[in-house]
């Protein structure tokens, strides 16, 4: 049976490979569009409090990071939950619970 | 049973609650926070050919992406498997595949 | 006479050039960097308020936003001074006075 | 008599202060708005060859991250040729230049 996110990740395929978009798709570009896809995400928050933002618009500009995101993870063929767990191991020894507890500070400001 | 995205969004937030960083987590922050993950990623990219780029920094720097980009779906209570359908279905009005086919063009460009 | 900024290009180009650096920086590249350059800068400001940012480290950052952004206008052979007034004349139409003033509102939101 | 520089910054704020903008620009909004105007620019490039790239649509996105960069140093009473010329100084022990020369590695990497 698939994953919920490798069920995901055939939706976003089977959509670039209609259009037939996989050319265009090296994974520079795809880093970039990472990064175009969250500045439009922050441009809803700009000049504005939190309540001032439209959720709805949150959603979209949000989906097309993640979009990104699982493309990316998907060219490289990376396993998303098993990257993230291990990053999770990773920050907990850069962030022990003793330091990190309660501050806002990078783990080199500690 | 828990959804695979949302035992990996457990396992993130009980690495915040252990940390009790969810004070500085408005959406806000978490969106410039999403910025600065994805332009770290894409720095691994920078004066480089794609072959040259060390695909076990974008695995951890993709991680911290995804990362961000969970906590702020679940800020807002977002289901991310959904949102992404929905996002899809929308860029489905706007690129048909008749006019987006083999083109790198944006949809106002057609 | 130099103006001002063209002496500030001239001393970039040289740092450039005594590192045989003109090579890597294609019109791409170098707005990558920007963004790069950009978002360390805004890091600065993650989970923080205001006046809990560092001062001095704002100053390195942005020097270096505005070393890629004089970088990337020489490459397009702009004159500085020159593209930035045009925009402002062009906000002008965007953002007139009478709907504009003292309102957060993107020129589309109106 | 005013230099370059402070000539176009008194420009933007006149533009600024005509619509009552001051009140918006705090230096987080503003690092903000430098990360959403420079991904605007990078999006010029996204799944394109710098050749296909629109050099007019460039030149009025630079203007843009230019004028986010100015009112930044503005707020915080820096002198943009200064903190260059200073940035330089500190790239130059950073990257000296028979490590430097011809490699695009970061200094960390040498």
């Amino acid at each position: 049976m698939k994953s919920e996110i490798n069920e995901i990740i055939d939706l976003i395929k089977k959509f670039r490979d209609d259009r037939d978009w996989e050319q265009f798709h090296d994974a520079k570009n795809l880093a970039i569009c990472l990064n175009v896809e969250s500045a439009e995400l922050l441009e809803l928050f700009l000049w504005k409090s939190e309540k001032e933002v439209n959720s709805e618009k949150v959603k979209e500009e949000l989906a097309d990071v993640l979009y990104s995101a699982f493309l990316l993870a998907d060219k490289y063929g990376f396993n998303v939950s098993e990257i993230i767990k291990n990053k999770i191991e990773i920050n907990e020894r850069k962030y022990p619970i003793e330091k990190a507890k309660g501050t806002n500070k990078k783990y080199n400001e500690f």
